[in-house]
C-alpha cells in the first residue's frame, strides 16, 4: 500500500510517519508514505495556491490547479490506479467499515485543504471520494489525513505485531469493547474485578461478552441497530430495558 | 488556556505546535501546549507503564500508577482546574457542540492511550470526561488529542485571522458550507456559476444559502434534524421532497 498526502505543512506528519505502528509498517515493507507539499506545484510566480472567493466573504479559497497539476503528476508516475480522497467537513462520515474498504486499495492519495476551503472543482472533478472524520471544524485536513493513514495502515495485513488486536477492537465487532484490567489488583483501594482473577476462563468471557453489550447499551445504543444479537444477548438487552424486536 | 497532553509518543505533537494556526496561537499567547510523556512518571524500574491484562487476552494494557501520578502532578501545580480527557473509542461522539464547550475551560488535560487499552480505573476515577473523535480505531489518542487541540484553539479568541471564519464553517452554523470558488472562473473548461460573476450581492448570498442547504439535504439530512429553518427554506426543502412538518 503506498499513501501519498497533498499538504502545504508536510511537517505535520514527521511525527505521525517516524514513530509508533505506523513508522513499524514502514520498517516492514508493509506500507509506503509520501508527503509532497503541493505548493510546488503552483505555476502562480509567487508560488501562491490560494486566492479570494469569487462572489465576496471571508477567508482564502485553494485554487483548483496546484492539486490537478498535482495530482496529475501522481498519476502518471504510479503504476497503479490510486485512489483519490479529499478530506473536508462536507465528505462522508469516516467509519471503520471505510477503512476497512481503503485498506483493499493499492494507492490513496489524500488532499488536505486549509483556509477557508477547495475551490468547487477540486470536490467535483478531482476527488473520487470526500471524507469528513467527524462533525467537528478543524484548521484543515491535515488531522483528516492522519486519522485515515492510521486507522487504514492498522487493518494491514502484518502491521500490528497481534493480529487478534485488530479485531477484538470497538467498532470492528460492531460493540465496544469490555473493560481491560492490569496490575495491581488494588490501587489506591480500586479494585480489579473477582472474576477476572478467577482464572475461569468460560466465565471471564461471559462477563466480557456482558460488559460490552452493557457498555455499548448505556453509551452508545445506536451501534445495537447495526449488529445481530444471540437470544442470551436479547435477553440481557430486555432486562436492561432496551427495546429488542 | 492552557492544553497538556500526556502520551508516550511527544514527538507525533511537534508538527502541530510548531506549525501553522496553532503555532501562531502561541505566538499570540492565546494558548500554551505542553507535552508530558507519562513515562517519566513510572514507578517501575524499568519504566513501564503497561502490563498483561487481568482474565487474558491479547495486547497490553496501560497500567494506572503513570497516568495517575502525571495527573496528581500537574494538578498540584496548577491554580486552575483542569479537566481531564481522556481519548478513547469508548467516549462519547466529539462534536463542534462540544468542542465550543471545552473552549471555555480554562485548562485541559488530554491523556493518549496507547496499545490494547487503558485500565478501567483510569476511565473511571482519573477521567472528568472520555471523548471519541469517531467511529474508527486508531493506534492510540495522540491524533484524537490533535482534534481536540486543533478545534478548541481556533474558537480561542483571536486565534484565527478572520473573527468571521469560525462562525460560517460546517457544522457551526448547522448546515454544510456552501461550494467555493475561486480564479480561474474557466479552468480546463471547468467554469464558475455565474451568479458569483455577477456582482449581485442578494443574488450570492441567497444562491449561497440554497446551495448550503441543497448540499446538507444531499449529503446529511441528519443535521437537517437539529436547526430551525425559515419558512423558504422549508418550501425549499418541500420542493426537493424532504418530509418537513
Amino acid at each position: 500500500m503506498k499513501m501519498t498526502v497533498l499538504t502545504l505543512f508536510p511537517e505535520m506528519f514527521e511525527g505521525l510517519f517516524s514513530h509508533s505502528i505506523l513508522h513499524q509498517a514502514v520498517e516492514k515493507g508493509i506500507v509506503e508514505y509520501n508527503v509532497v507539499n503541493f505548493r510546488s506545484y503552483s505555476t502562480d510566480r509567487h508560488q501562491r495556491v490560494d486566492d479570494y472567493p469569487y462572489g465576496g466573504g471571508g477567508g482564502m479559497v485553494l485554487t483548483p490547479q496546484p492539486l490537478f497539476d498535482a495530482v496529475d503528476d501522481l498519476r502518471q508516475k504510479s503504476e497503479k490506479k490510486p485512489k483519490v480522497i479529499l478530506l473536508c467537513p462536507q465528505g462522508e462520515t469516516y467509519s471503520q467499515k471505510k477503512a476497512e474498504e481503503l485498506a483493499e486499495e493499492e494507492e490513496l492519495i489524500l488532499l488536505c485543504g486549509h483556509y477557508e476551503g477547495y475551490d468547487e472543482r477540486i470536490r467535483e472533478h478531482l476527488a473520487d471520494e470526500e471524507i469528513s472524520i467527524g462533525d467537528y471544524v478543524l484548521t484543515g485536513g491535515e488531522i483528516g489525513a492522519m486519522v485515515v493513514a492510521d486507522s487504514v495502515t492498522r487493518l494491514l495485513s502484518g502491521a500490528l505485531g497481534n493480529d487478534q488486536s485488530a479485531v477484538t477492537d470497538s467498532f470492528s465487532t460492531g460493540l465496544l469493547e469490555y473493560p481491560h484490567y492490569t496490575r495491581p489488583s488494588d490501587f489506591r483501594g480500586m479494585k480489579v474485578p473477582d472474576v477476572l482473577l478467577s482464572g475461569h476462563h468460560a466465565n471471564i468471557e461471559s462477563w466480557r461478552r456482558r460488559e460490552s453489550l452493557r457498555r455499548t447499551w448505556e453509551r452508545r445504543p445506536d451501534l445495537l441497530q447495526n449488529i445481530s444479537l444471540t437470544e442470551k444477548e436479547k435477553d440481557l438487552l430486555s432486562s436492561w430495558n432496551y427495546p429488542t424486536k
